[in-house]
C-alpha cells in the first residue's frame, strides 16, 4: 500500500522522539545519582546507542520505498528542516555540542571558584584531559573530511539531474511532465542512489557518536547524550511554536 | 498577519511556475522561426533574466518573515527538495545542463550525418566554440568555488545550533520547548543568517545566468534557457507524479 509509506516513516520518527524523551529521563536521572556507577553509566550510554542503531536500520528499510520523504520531512517542523544535512543533523555538529558544554562547564566551574567555592569536580564535560581534547579535534577533523566527502556525492546526485539520462529525455518530452517508463527508471535510479547516501550519512552520525563514547568517560558519555537529546527535543518543540506563528501545521 | 506567510510564499513560486510555461512557449516559438533574429532572441533572453530578477527579489522580502518555509518549501514536491540547494537549485547545475544539451546537440548532428544528410547548422549549442568551451569552463571552476563557499557558510550555521548561545539555553531549559525571550532572539538571529545565505544563493544563481548568457550566442542563450525551463517545469510535475504514487498530496 504506497499511500502507508509516508505514515510509516512518520510514525518511525514520532516513535523515536517519544523514546528520546523517556531515555532523557532516565538519563538525567542517572546523573543526579551519588556515587556514580561507572557500570550503570556504560549500560546506559550501550542502550542510548542501540536505540539510534534501531531507528537507523529502521529509516533504511522505509527510505529505501520513499527516499525523497527523508530530505524535508513532512513530520518535521520548517525550522528543523532547515538545518538538515543529507536527512539529519551534521555529524560534526555532535562534536561542537562537546566542545561547547566542556566550554560552558569550564565557564560555571571558573564562576564557582571566583564566588569562593570549591571548584566543582573535573567529571562531567568540563573535565575534558589534554588526551580527550586531542581525541576530540582529531575526530572532528576525521569527521568534518567524511562529511566533506557525502556533501560532495549528494552534490554530484543533485546536478545529476541536469545531465544524462534525464536532459535527453526533457528535450525529447513534448508534454510537460509526461511519464514514460524511460523517465520513471531513471528516477528509480536516482533515488536509489539517495538511499544509499543517506544510510551512509545515517552510520556516519552513528560512528560519530560510538566514537565520542569511545573518548568520553562514562558520566561525561551520559552527560553528552542527555544533552543530545535535549537539544533535539527543543529544536523540534521550538519548531513548533515558529511553524504556529507562521500559520503551518505540525505533526 | 502572520497566516500570510507561508500562503504568500507559496503564491510567488506558483506564479513564477505559471509565467516560466508561458516564457518557454515563447522561447520555443523563437527557436523555430527561420530565418533567426539575433536583436529579438537577445530580448527575449533579457527578459527572462528580468522575470528572474524579480522572482529573486519577492522571495528575498518574503524570506526575511519566514526563511525556514523556504529550506523545504511545502508549495514543492518530496523530490524536488531532496534536490534542494540552499533553497533553489545549484547553480553549476546550470553549467552541467550547457554541457549535457551541448553533447546531445553533437550526436544529434553526429547522427544526421551518418544517415547521410547535412550536419545541421552550428548555432545551437552543440556549437559551442573553442573560446566558448573554454569560458564555460573558467565559469564552472568560478561556480563551484563560490557554491563550496555558501555551503561552508550554511554548513557553520546548521552546526551553531550545537553551539553557544543556544547549548547554553538548552542546559538550563526545566521543561523541553519552553520558550524565553533569550531563545526567541537567539532563534530570530539564525533565521537573520540564514536569509542572507540564502540571498547569496539567490545572486549567484541569478549571477551565473547572466554569466552565461555573455558566453553563449543569442541562439544558444535561448536554446538554453527554454531547456532550463522545460527542465524545472518536468521535474516540478514529475515530483507530483511520484509524491500522489506515496499518497503525499500536492499544491
Amino acid at each position: 500500500m504506497a499511500n502507508g509509506d509516508q505514515h510509516r516513516s512518520k510514525c518511525c520518527f514520532l516513535e523515536w522522539m517519544k523514546l528520546q524523551e523517556r531515555d532523557l529521563s532516565e538519563l538525567l536521572q542517572a546523573l543526579t545519582l551519588t556515587p556514580q556507577n561507572d557500570a550503570e553509566l556504560t549500560k546506559l550510554a550501550q542502550k542510548g546507542v542501540e536505540h539510534f542503531e534501531s531507528y537507523i536500520s529502521q529509516r533504511s528499510t522505509l527510505s529505501k520505498n520513499d527516499v525523497a520523504a527523508f530530505f524535508s520531512p513532512a513530520w518535521c517542523t520548517a525550522w528543523e528542516n532547515s538545518l538538515l544535512w543529507i536527512a539529519g543533523c551534521r555529524p560534526s555538529a555532535y562534536i561542537r555540542l562537546i566542545y561547547a558544554l566542556s566550554g560552558a562547564d569550564v565557564e560555571l566551574r571558573l564562576a564557582d571558584f571566583l564566588r569562593g567555592g570549591a571548584a566543582s569536580g573535573g567529571d562531567n564535560l568540563g573535565g575534558l584531559s589534554t588526551g580527550q581534547v586531542r581525541a576530540v579535534d582529531e575526530l572532528q577533523r576525521r569527521t568534518i573530511r567524511e562529511e566533506d566527502r557525502l556533501t560532495t556525492r549528494v552534490a554530484g546526485l543533485q546536478e545529476d539531474v541536469a545531465d544524462e539520462p534525464i536532459t535527453a529525455i526533457v528535450k525529447g518530452v513534448e508534454q510537460i511532465g509526461e511519464l514514460s517508463g524511460e523517465i520513471e527508471r531513471a528516477l528509480d535510479e536516482h533515488e536509489k542512489a539517495m538511499a544509499v547516501a543517506l544510510e551512509d550519512a545515517d552510520k556516519l552520525r552513528l560512528n560519530t557518536v560510538k566514537e565520542i563514547f569511545g573518548i568520553l568517560t562514562p558520566v561525561q558519555g551520559v552527560d553528552f547524550l542527555a544533552m543530545s537529546k535535549k537539544l533535539h527535543l527543543c529544536v523540534h518543540e521550538w519548531g513548533k511554536k515558529r511553524d504556529q506563528r507562521h500559520g503551518r501545521e505540525n505533526c
